[in-house]
């Protein structure tokens, strides 16, 4: 089974949430400077979350470059990975509209959180998928950074209720984390081609 | 004339259907938590129909790989079936915002059965494209799944006018025995690819 | 340049078109028949525009399926005839929501009408990329099946302001009279190949 | 690793942006011309983000086409481009909803104005990843259409407290400049691919 319509569907997915998000910023009635800001924070969100889907697409496109067979468990763990992505709209726009209240701040980070695990789990499917000699084992070793985002977000959410800003201060820098496409999958991929 | 527009075109409602469907779930006013408690049967419904959507999409994706030739039949009956899923979005809303009240339970399972008989009807076009020694009909062969699945959604739509939750545990199931990918369709096509 | 993008294009355009026309139909706040009912003229309005946005697309790869060569006239031309399908949801969701009211009715025919000349237009500008010996040219011939369309939705946007019904009627009949996908192209295509 | 999902990611989103725009046309409650008149400036907003939107994908399509390798530079410089692209249907619609008031007016020049940046960071990364020898490089040359349209941006937005319709005629004018798709990189790439 080919992992083009794979591809092309979350592809189409993670296409309309990066684009639905901003469908929360509603058109404010007013012309003046003053209707617009009101909208700040969930501008200051949507950013957020843009970024982290962008994280995800560019991941997501990685991994799966590094997979060759996709089988039922992929499927699933892919159609998983796609359920938490498909709730950012709502946790970005209850944050935004909320002003950073602790609530929807932790919120937003529980499903950060779910969305790791459902891309580590769609990372072991894969691995499991490939056998022994799995590329992508290789490529992601002990994964630090995938524990470490998972720790944070955990930490983040907890945190949020002492104050929302140590929570997005902590989104903001995993975010930073991740923006540079994963190097080990590239390099034990190109590595593995050449050989 | 190929199928890989068929596909992608499918593709795309599909991931349309998925992800608007989440627009059903509105951000509340509220950073409290009894502002999103009243979600929690609106994020149930939106659990279910994902994991519907998903199953038909990994079945479309099965069935259209033993697919070889697309006759306007073919494409006709596919618009069919994705005209019916397009309605999931509205029933999933309309019974998780109505807590599950008798008819809109009712009106999703009964979307349900027509996506079921679409899915059938569609399945048949294949059949009847590919000619005499259709791989799909062999594949399918007596079909016990999909008719189970067809006499169910009736079953629990008409139910749930006695209560509401047997049609709940019965959609519950139905998509619970569609959860794993058809072996059947796999096997054969494999067996197939063998000779 | 290559066709394949501007058919995924496309693609993506009419599968958002088809899928958000759905949208219109409001989930009601009520669990009541009677809450279902006003929605039955919406329901109806979103089942024609739904095989109408069928029968485009279905058209649409016909033709690209018989175009070789794609020129800036013809990205702009296909861009033009997205452009009249985008406004299908409004067009559909107005004129349901005003229980087939004269003017809605007669600007969804007008619209109708849009688009045939833009689709017409996107067939010219196919032939004249072909050059000479086009074999869309071959396969449309004298195109009565168009003009006549063109001329009906004409008619039908005229006659709405006498009774909605006769537009409706009309609407209703050009839709079944392109159903079938057209077979001239598919046979000159055919015929083209086997020489 | 190839384009091919990056080409097909930026063309989901695209789809996606030129679809919702027409969201922003809200259905008007009642059937007489009256109630669709105050829609009109929404429309005409519509048709301008239209066109630009196509503008943007047609230029994509014709810059992806002289790209042969993507980096990691190259997919967030393509985010970034989609990150302005997806405002659009917000500032449309504010523009249009506040008949060309000044503040919504300059808005929709200053993300005009950070789309054009975007497109030349992309432009940037591509010509890098290249290296010596780009052809997108020779292609693009100085650039004039490019600085012109950001100038005009910049002056469009400032000009728009002045009166909104300065700002509008020059957003009317860069869209025109750029309706036909850039001779430039199509000779180019032409040119080298005879030698």
């Amino acid at each position: 089974m080919g992992k083009t319509r794979l591809e092309a569907f979350s592809d189409g997915v993670i296409a309309i949430i990066i684009t639905i998000m901003v469908l929360e910023m509603k058109v404010p009635h007013g012309e003046q400077l003053d209707t617009l800001m009101p909208l700040a924070p969930v501008f200051f969100c949507y950013v957020l979350s843009f970024v982290y889907v962008g994280i995800y697409w560019n991941n997501h496109h990685h991994m799966l470059h590094a997979c060759s067979r996709v089988t039922g468990g992929v499927l699933w763990a892919n159609l998983h990975l796609l359920f938490w992505l498909s709730l950012f709209p709502f946790t970005t726009g209850w944050m935004g509209e909320n002003h950073f209240a602790p609530l929807p701040t932790a919120v937003y980070g529980a499903v950060l959180l779910c969305a790791a695990i459902a891309y580590f789990i769609l990372q072991q499917a894969i691995i499991r998928a490939q056998g022994a000699g799995s590329v992508l084992k290789a490529a992601v070793g002990r994964d630090w950074k995938g524990t470490l985002s998972t720790a944070l977000y955990l930490a983040a959410a907890l945190l949020a209720f002492i104050h929302p800003w140590i929570a997005i201060a902590l989104y903001a820098l995993v975010a930073l984390m991740w923006f540079i496409p994963d190097p080990r999958i590239a390099r034990v991929v190109e590595g593995d081609a050449q050989h």
